[in-house]
C-alpha cells in the first residue's frame, strides 16, 4: 500500500475575523496536509504551500472526493509516491456570505488578507514543523484562489517565495464586466438587491443565474466596498435604479485587476522563485485571454514566469495541480 | 370563413445592392401583404408599414408558420377581422452573408439604407395603391429590425411617420460588449477569423457560439467597416492577436447606438405620429435595460413615445405585433 | 436569374374533417409547388409528390425560410436548375390540436388518412396537370411525416408508387416509450391531464417538457383513441392515478409500429418503385436504431429499398430532401 | 462553539474484495463518524447507521463540503446540537470501475454485499463502541445508496433494524429502461463497448451522455453479470449488433427491482423498526413514480412505513438526511 500523508482538520479562532462586518464566523476549519515523512521523520522540517480555494469555496472543499479526480490530499500522496518533494499544504477558509473574499481586506467582508498573512502564516509556522521563511513558503490557487495567490505574490513577496495561479481572475473587463448587465437585470427582476438576496438565500438549489449574480455582488464586496451603503456595504458598478454603468465604481475594480497592478509590482514578482500562470483555452470567463495579456506584460517587464495553456474550460481542472505542485516543490527546495 | 388578405412574393432587382462588397445577391424577394380590401375595393389606397426582420432574418421569414404563433400575414388577417384598419405591409430582405446589415449603409455590407429608403419606398408606392406620404408610412421591426425601425425613424422621419421598435438593439455596452471577449476566444480557438468563417460556413447545424460570433462580426460589418482590411472589410473591437479591447473601434460602434443618437435626433423623433418601444423584461441581450435608458432620455427630451415592458425573453415575441400594428394603424389613419 | 417555380397557397375545404372530434378546422391551407415548366409548358403533365410535415407541423411550414437552409420551394428550384426532373409537390395540413394526426384516421383526431388519400389526391389530380396514377405519385416526409409516408406506402401502395421516409417514427419501444414515465410525471405534477392541457395551451413559450408531453398525448390520439374517455378521447399507456404502465394500451401502439407492420405489408412495399429510408446516426429519439431494425426486416423479406444513414441528429435535416427528391423524380419518371 | 464529533478515515483491507473481477482495489477508505459523546463518555455505546453513497460515489464523498449544504459530519453535529440522539455513522466504499456495485454481490463487480454485511458490520462492532445488534443498527442511503439500503433491509433484516431510502432506484421500467436505446446508440456511435469504454476512461471531463451510458453498464454489472462474456463480464439488455431489446436480460434486471421483490420480503420489511422512503416529485429518473408504486404495494401488504415526497429533483438533496437521521435515531434508541 502506498505511503500516505494525513490531514488535520484544525479549527482556527481568528482575531482578525472576529466581529467581521459580513457576520461570518470567526472560527474556521483550516485543513493541513502533512506528508508521509512528517510522522516518519519527527525532526524534519518541510516547505509549506498555502492553497486557496475558488469562489464559493473554502479549504475543506479541496479535499472533496470524486470518482475520477483525486482530492488534494490523495493527489499529494500520489505525486510524492512518484518522487515529488514532500511539503505541507495549508487550506485556508476565506469564504464569506458573499461567496468569497478574494483574499483581500475589505470593509464589506472583513480582513481576509490580514487573516491569511498575519494570522495563518505564523500559526502554521508555530504549529507544524515548517521551514519558516519565504524561500520555503509558496502560495497557489485556482480561479479566485489563483487571484489570491497572484495578489499576495505581488503584495507579500516577502512572505511567499513562489506562486502558482491557475485560471486566476484577471482582465476584469473580460471576466466580470460581461456579466454586469445581466446582474442588473436579475436584481431588477427580483425587485432589488435585498429581495434578490432573500430569494437567493432561501433557494436550496442555486441556479446558474444565482451564481452569476452572487459573483458580481461578491466582487463588489471585495473590490468596491462602501461602509456608507446599506445593507451590504458595497458600491455596485451599475446603478440599480436606472441601469446605468458606473465608471467610477468600475475604476475601483480595475485598480485591483492584476493586469493593472503588474507594473507596480514587477520587482516583487521578479523576486519570486516561481511564478506559474496557466489557464484553459476554453475558459468560460475568458480568463485565458487575461492570462495572455498578463504574460505579454510580464515579458515586456522582464519578469521570469511560466505561462501555459491547456485544452479545457474553467471547471474541474484540479489536475493542473499535478503540474504546479511539483514545480512549487522544486522552487521551494522540497525533498523526497 | 374569415376574409383574408394575400401575399405577393415579389422579386426585386436592386441597383443599390448590385455588386455589393459582401458578394450577396442583388435580386431580393420582397413579400408584400395586401389586406382583404385591397382586391375588394380596387380604387382604395392604403397606409403602408415596412416590417424589418431581425438578425439572420429577411422579409420572407416573417411569413414563417408555427403551430402556436401565426405568421405575419395570418396575424394581419386576424387583427383586421377584429377591426383594425387595413394596411399594406412590406417585408424587405436586407440579409447579408454576415447575418444582417442593421439596415445601414456600410462599405462592408453594401447600401442597405439606400436600398430600403431610396429604392423600396418609391417602388412600393409605384407598384401598389399606397397612400404615398410619410403620414401614411410606418416602419417597424424586432431586434435588429427594431434597431432599423428606430434608426430610420431618427434619420428619415421625412419618409416614415410612425415607428414601432420591439426589443431593438440599443445600449451596445449591455447588448454586444459582453460577447466581445467570447468572440475573441472563439475566433482564436478556430485559428483566426478566416478559419472561423470557413468552419462556420461549412457547419450545417450552427451552434449557439456560432451565432454569438456571427453577431459580433455582423455588427462590425455594420458599425465599423473598414475597406482597407482583408478579407472581410471590418475593424473588430478587439485585437485578435493580443486579445486587447480596442476603444477606438468601440467608439465607432457607440456612435451608432440609439442611446447616443437620441439627443441629436430629438426633433425628428418628436415629429413622429407614433414612437412605440417595448421589450421583454427577461431579454437575454439585456435590451430591456437599454429600452429603459432610452425611455428616460426621451422623457427628459420631452419626446412623446410609448414605452412598454412585457414578461418574456427575446425570442418568439411576434405576438407583440398584436400590440404595435393596431397602434400603427391608428397613427397612420388606416381604416377598417 | 434562375428559373423558378411558384407556390399556390390553396385553401381546401375538407368534408372528411368537417366536425372532426378534436374541434380542429376543416378548412386547410394546402400549398402546392408548381415547377418552372408548369407555366412555361401549359399542355404538360407532371408527376406529383405529397410531402408530409413532422409533428406540430403542417404543409406551410415546409416553406419556412431560414438563412442557411432553403425552403422546400427554393430547394426544388435549385434541384431542377441542376437537372432534376420537374414535379409538383403537395404539402397537406394534417395538424391537430394534439400536435399531429400521424396521417391516420382516429376517433380522437378525425379522419386524416381519408382526408389525405380520399380527398387531397383526387383534388390535386382534378386541379393541377398531374400524371394521375400511382406510377407518377409519390409520398415523402420527415419524422411523423416519414411515418405517414411509410404507413401510406404500406396501406395505399395502389395510390402511391414511391416512398421517401426521413427519420420516420418507428420502433416505438425506443422512440416513444422512454418518454412515458416523464409524461406521467409531468402530467401528475400539473395536477392531471386537463390542468396540464390548460397550462400548456396558455403558455406562449412552450418548453422542452411541453413538447415531450404533447408528443405522447398526440401519439395516444393517433394510436390509442378511445371515444369513451373524456375529455380527450384517448387511452394513455400509463395509468395516471397509480403511475403504472399499461401493457394493453401499449399493445395498441405497437400494432401501428412500422416495425410490426412490415411483414404484413411486404408485398405492397415490394411493389414500390422506390422505398427510401434514412436517418441521422445521432437521432435524439433513437430513430436510427429503428431504421436499422426495419432495414434488417426488409432485407430478410427481400423487399428492395434504400437505407442510408447520415451524421446528424433529428432536427433541421431538410437537406436530406436533396437526396430523396431526385430519387423520387427518377422513380416517378419526372423529366427535366 | 458547538460540540463536534469527529471523523476517522479508516483504511479497510477487504478479504471479500481481494482479487475482485473488476480489478478494483481491495483496500478501501471507510470514514466513520463518531459523535461528540463518543470521546466525552468513553464507556458509552452507540447505535450505528451505515450510510451508502449513490452511483459513482463512495463513503468519503458524503463528507464533501459545499458552501450551502453541510457535509454529513457537520450535518450530524448540527442535528445532535439540536437534540437528536447520538449515533455512529459508517460510510462504506462500494465504488467499482463501472460506477458502483448497487451494494450487491455480482460476478462482474465482486462481492460487495458480502463486504458490507459480512466484513464491515463485524469490523465496526469490533472497532468502535457500537450497540452491536440489529435493534441498534440501521442502514440508509440516497439513489443507488437508497437502493442498497432497501435491498439490505429486505435481505438482511436480521442485521439492520431500520432503513431510510432516499430517492432510491426502483421501478426499473421507469428509471433505467428509458435510457437503454440511448445507451445502445452511444455505444454504437463509439464503435462498440470497448472503444466506448476507452473513450470514456480517457475523457477528463465526463459528459452527461457518459454518465447515462456508464449508468446502464454499471447496472448490467450489478443485475445481469455474465462471466462468460468478454471483457466486461456483463449481459446487456439490448443487442449491440442489431439494436434489439433483450427481454431475457431485462427479466434479470427486473428480478432485482424492489418493486418486484417487495412481496417476497414483506415479513422482513415488517420487522423493521423504521422503513422510511422518500423522493422528490421532480426526480429526473422518475423515481418518485417508483416510490409511489412501492408505497401502494407496502400498504396493500400491510407493511408499516413512511412515504414522503418533497418538491425537488434527484440531485443535491442531502438535506433529506435532516429528516431521516432523527427518525433513525429514534427507531434505534439513540440518546442525546
Amino acid at each position: 500500500m502506498m505511503r500516505r500523508g494525513r490531514v488535520v482538520l484544525n479549527w482556527f479562532e481568528s482575531a482578525a475575523l472576529r466581529g467581521n462586518p459580513a457576520g461570518d464566523p470567526h472560527e474556521r476549519r483550516v485543513p493541513v496536509y502533512l506528508p508521509p515523512a512528517y510522522d516518519a521523520q519527527p525532526g524534519r522540517r518541510f516547505p509549506v504551500v498555502f492553497v486557496l480555494a475558488g469562489f464559493t469555496g473554502r479549504g475543506r472543499m479541496l479535499l472533496n472526493d470524486n470518482a475520477w479526480a483525486p482530492a488534494l490530499d490523495d493527489r499529494m500522496d500520489l505525486l510524492i509516491a512518484r518522487g515529488m518533494g514532500q511539503m505541507i499544504l495549508v487550506m485556508p477558509d476565506c469564504l464569506t456570505r458573499f461567496g468569497g473574499s478574494q483574499y483581500l481586506d475589505s470593509t464589506a467582508n472583513g480582513d481576509y488578507a490580514r487573516h491569511l498573512v498575519g494570522e495563518l502564516v505564523p500559526w502554521v509556522d508555530a504549529t507544524y514543523r515548517t521551514q519558516a521563511d519565504r524561500a520555503h513558503r509558496g502560495i497557489a490557487g485556482k480561479s479566485s484562489g489563483g487571484y489570491g495567490a497572484l495578489i499576495h505574490g505581488m503584495r507579500n513577496a516577502d512572505v511567499f517565495g513562489a506562486v502558482a495561479c491557475h485560471s486566476g481572475d484577471m482582465c476584469f473587463d473580460y471576466c466580470y464586466r460581461p456579466d454586469l448587465a445581466k446582474f442588473c437585470a436579475l436584481v431588477d427582476e427580483a425587485g432589488g438587491l435585498e429581495p434578490w438576496w432573500k430569494g437567493f438565500s432561501s433557494r436550496i438549489q442555486k441556479s446558474k443565474d444565482d451564481f452569476l449574480a452572487l459573483n458580481i455582488l461578491g466582487m463588489a464586496a471585495a473590490y468596491s466596498p462602501n461602509p456608507a451603503t446599506r445593507p451590504f456595504g458595497v458600491d455596485l458598478p451599475c446603478d440599480l435604479a436606472t441601469g446605468e454603468f458606473r465608471e467610477d465604481v468600475w475604476a475601483r475594480w480595475l485598480a485591483l485587476d492584476p493586469l493593472q497592478l503588474v507594473e507596480r509590482h514587477a520587482a516583487a514578482l521578479s523576486s519570486l522563485r516561481l511564478l506559474h500562470i496557466d489557464c484553459g483555452t476554453r475558459d468560460e470567463w475568458n480568463l485565458h485571454l487575461g492570462a495572455r495579456l498578463l504574460h505579454r506584460k510580464l515579458e515586456a517587464l522582464g519578469v521570469a514566469h511560466v505561462h501555459e495553456e491547456f485544452d479545457d474550460g474553467h471547471m474541474n481542472v484540479g489536475y493542473r495541480y499535478d503540474v504546479s505542485l511539483p514545480r512549487l516543490a522544486g522552487a521551494l527546495g522540497a525533498e523526497p
